[in-house]
């Protein structure tokens, strides 16, 4: 039956440069099982988000062992060697600490697929001499990522500093008014600033594909299977 | 009929400081023509907000001739004759030259109330530069009124830079999620900078009514009705 | 990787006239520890809001002996000695009992920055004899911070009948078409009354600091560290 | 072809107490002419809600001449004589001058079935000494009609003053956050006051039906066609 | 403290001809109880309305015995003697079985202001067969309260069969497009039978209210403390 | 240029069972004439939706004559042939007469692919006999599309009375609450009544379309160019 | 009272061709209870929706016994004996594995009606190879479900490829902009592809009511009850 | 006065690669007229966005004969010499011609800057083998632009077929459910398509900006004002 319910997408690195990530949230444990063990059967490893720790620790301790958990941002690589980046193509800026999870699923995911980041957090309007002072490393990137919640009004500012591409991230940090960060992500489509490219609330992961596909000339994904730790355990 | 319709509130400055304005965007042009000549009965000036040309245009001559019309703001003073205030105890900063019609309405309302502003328009944080020149003169005014559309990302600039009473005018300009002006208010009421007072969306008047409750002590409002000329004509 | 996210911005009383506060409801107990840390190496104190008492319960007892708490508004007061204010400056008004938490929250941040606030409870206007019978002392304060959800519509009462400067704190009491504070944000937004100041549902600390922008040219904040308290347990 | 799509339900007043009315907004000139010349053939008088001065003037000269038309509250009563009610049954109520529409509307309706009514207007919260000073007059009513805009905050102040039945009409006067009539609308659902009923925004001839529902024990609808008149020319 | 907080309004069935009842949802356990005090004090009854079973437990004991609480309506009568009425004088329809308790809310509500009513449920549109059958004893009812979620067509349904006053309740029953109850209210206050009354969603005491201020010209509200009983024990 | 912008779909008929209309409102004239003259070239009729007086009437004569255009629909049938069908096979029920244009757009696409219909109007919940005496004739249609704006009820009452398809056309009839046909298409959505079929709002042309595709077993659609007549002229 | 509360509509197969089902979600375990006991009484199986584990296991023995049930779907059968169809004549799509639930609620429903339902699964846009490889089979089938969460787009892909009836359920899957499913909802409503019937978000239930209405010629819907069971325990 | 009002970021190029444009929706003919004028004086050419026809044509004649101007995509390039790029490096992609405007204003502001574009339009996903067959010359771009109304199904589609950067613009296209743009808006920050940038409702502009920041390493934005054309005019 789960065979009938899953039909892993492996094709998707030749089409459009990178491989399926399992977005864990609405999947049961059941599912997951199921999906890890066919990659292990395709010989792939593969990026999980949104995984809470209690369906990691519902998995079965196989497939768990193989999985490099981050439970800030919530993120598994599953049987991946990963290679280190040597430098920072990206930068990850955010607004308060609050927005660390989804800044921090960002960098999972560009670290997964061999790109290097640098994160600059707690940069928020309301204290703008923190952004001024780190403008410059800001500038340097290639791509810049935001994230903010509540106003959402640093990726407008970020925008009108730096020439590089901008992703902004709102995130559903904030009550009342931001309603569940639907104001941040108005706020960045509506921004004053040209050309900032937006993603869902709290979509770290979709603005590292952004990176990954504005980067795809210059990087190519780079990770490896840890086929036998998969398999031997 | 009309008379039965409308009750000017002429204890109001009594109450709560400074007088009654005519709201005229949802009235006839037989009930503001009305409203005007028990003004004159009751010999009192008025002020006249969102009252189009068109409208202006449609009342008796003898009662046009006596409003002080600005079609920009769309602001009327009649029958009053104005003090001229010294210097400016209010900073009016807006984000964009589209934002103008508002900052002028609550320019205009001050204005009628004899308290002088400062104008500095055209400082979007899309050019961080044009409000940085400008920060020292603003960080000087006790009330800092600031009106911004899109995404309403300016007055929340703008409150972790001053220490004044901040009030956020959030402007209708914008398209799509901006959602005419919702999205600049929802992100003025989210905004990380602490502090900030909200008004509606394009209410000028209503930015300019708090500065006159905060400036209160130090300020009575300064008119005087030109009753002949309204009389006379 | 904590001192990463974290950039607390100690000029910030320099710049607004007052300090940085830390929002606790998004970040986690492991952040909050860092910061209350970073503020007693500055020698500072902080004011802690939205702190639920099982993030309290879990941050270490040393840090925790410090805190002020007071549960009914969920704030904490981290070493600090407040100084006692002779007289009340603010009104803080509400509704009904059940915004009492939000009231508190904004009474609190007053207090800790040494405003002394007078409060007038249950006073909504399905019952206007009870407002009308405090009315007298609402209208001598030069600030009324006035709590309310459901309609709403108390601002708008009270900002017809005072001559101070009004903030209207909408709260997230009631159900079904209050939508959870919208329907008292907008309606105070909307208001008949002109002049009102609002702020983000149940934002009491923020309606506490536009009173300290108003206030800023009579009173300065007050309150020092109480810095062997904090370094010795 | 018309007659097929028109059904018009003279049944109604034996099921529920009064007779259908016509609401224009919708409909073609062609469609309310073809139904007011079945009303002639059936020998039945019709009221008329939201027929456009535009409209009322594109009909055919012999029905039009037996409209009797209010263009304040765009009705028209068709071929009706009505019966002068001795005395007020009901109070309508209105915030400010441009909430007059639409108490008028409630007012024609009262009429046309012959239930009399006060009205009295301009008595927003923003002065509430002016509804203090009619209060005695509203407090006799056994049903009292109240149309605010904006805010919405009048029903609710009525509605702790008074023991009749209150039927609150939201209006669409105001702009930004009124989000053309919602807010007031919600705001009255949501009233701290026990016991508004709420109709649709603008709606007051649902006002009216409801107290045509109430009354009909003690009143029952009194009008009898001009069929002379109609048929005649 | 707590003094403070809550004034109850025991003038209230003067001015609008019942009393205030207790809303105990956003209340604490601390609030209810001391309100309960309260009105042994005055020698008062109270009607407790969203009550939970949790709630109800963790006050005194003392206070809880005086408590006559129905859990499927969450409403709790404290220290009432209640006259039983002769007949019923109002209809309570509802759609849905889920719809019961909001309903019972209303069933309570008149009970403890010595109102009759009777109970017809599970009657929705999908089944027209089932209201038809019970339409006449309906009919014959001066006031009618209907309940219902989902698409809330029944209301607008019996709206166009009876000649009563018809009291819509939309329910928050149904998921998706119901929107908690919004549709429903939408659709109510959109109806195309006219004259419906409504009231706030799952607000089945507001709909009580209604009938209530109907009512009152035929019918006082007929309670009295159990005095001894709440002070003895 | 226009030869870019255009791709008509001419194999949609083979895929899935019935040809591309045209939807014109946000097409321009040039862009409408452009599709009428490929249409000429590639031999086939086309059925043209929304296509207003001034549009049609700023067409090229020559194309402009061959357009069998009902102004009621607003739809146009360009050099179509049309076979008359024998007898009805689709009931299209519509609640009130000011759904007629959005009934009539999904008859005259059912008679545009050679379906008949049979039309039933008026027959709005507010007066139900209206809907019995026609039900008969209703419950023997295999398929049924029910237009309603307003509240929407009407979908759901013959849901629950017929076994047919039941296709449930919301139309932006109603104001306020109504919310340009939002309330009456989410409580079709929400139905009580099991299995509706809802399209958008004032969507007739995709009503017809489902019947279309219910229908195909049976019925093939009919029609043939009337091609000398558009290429003469 | 239970007896007065429920009130099962067993004309229901006769009026529109299916039974009436039991949407479990917002009924009490005992209203539950005693609707199956009515059941057994009447003599008639039942189908059970959105029955949540813990309500199935409170309820009692012997009523759990005679449920056939899965907890993917939250589906049960009560005491009905199932035909097995010989082929499937409904295909049954979903776009990713998050959205089996809801596709498969629909598959249930299916069953118990005695109509086979083949599943094609994980076939999003997203990879569209993958809906390719498949499209064939679902194009020879007379009715087509499909079920989708976050951007919804899955149904218009399908409907513009095969000829059948397409019913599109949109899931509630997805997070921030996804809104729940309404966005999913919207995008199947307003979608390029003519002739898309819509459901309710999650509504698979209703998906399989449609597909029984349009399938009613040649199918009666088979079961039996299983009456000795159910009596005997 | 205009002069106070305007401020133009000619620095803005060196900060972020490319020049301010001038958005007119908003601003008055008086303003826009004085923003040309300050670009002949400061010697710079500009590009104008959303500039209506009307508005145009009341322009001084001598700065409107310097306009380049397009009416479908409403941009004009003012005293502009523009370099012609020899290859396209974007793809703009459009779902129907009713899109065209968006789409334009994408190519037209690349084109601005001296970037090529070649266009693909009508290739809706409704008729999906119209994008199979342009697929490999999209797959080819390093950048796509994607502009989509009604169910916004495009992007997702394309952003699971091709490796390069891909910019969704949902556009205004659509009735009912489509709301403005919204739902498009909604389902391409919800695309299960992994890595979509998006841009505001109708923001072809945006879009293009997007790829100006992302190909700034091998493009320098080209163009050299005509300064002698528009001042000797």
């Amino acid at each position: 039956m789960l065979s009938d319910q899953v039909k892993l997408d492996f094709q998707r690195r030749e089409r459009i440069g990178f491989d399926e990530a399992v977005l864990c949230e609405w999947k049961s444990v059941e599912q997951i099982g199921y999906i890890l063990q066919t990659a292990v059967e395709a010989e792939r490893p593969l990026l999980l988000t949104r995984l809470t720790d209690v369906k990691l620790a519902a998995l079965p301790e196989k497939l768990r062992k193989n999985i490099d958990y981050d439970p800030v941002s919530r993120t598994g690589f599953f049987a991946a060697e990963l290679f280190v980046p040597s430098h920072a193509e990206v930068s990850v800026v955010s607004a308060g600490s609050s927005d660390i999870p989804v800044a921090h699923e960002a960098i999972r995911t560009l670290q997964y697929f061999g790109i290097g980041a640098s994160e600059i957090s707690d940069v928020g309007v309301a204290g703008l001499w923190r952004l001024m002072e780190r403008i410059d490393a800001i500038r340097a990137s290639r791509i810049v990522i935001v994230a903010a919640g509540m106003d959402g009004a640093l990726p407008s500012v970020v925008g009108g500093l730096v020439p590089g591409a901008v992703i902004a991230v709102p995130t559903s940090v904030g009550y009342g008014a931001s309603d569940n960060g639907r104001t941040a992500m108005n706020a960045c489509l509506a921004s004053c600033a040209a050309g900032l490219a937006v993603v869902n609330i709290d979509n770290g992961f979709g603005a590292a594909c952004i990176a990954l596909r504005v980067l795809r000339d210059t990087k190519a994904p780079q990770y490896r299977m840890l086929l036998e730790a998969a398999v031997r355990e």
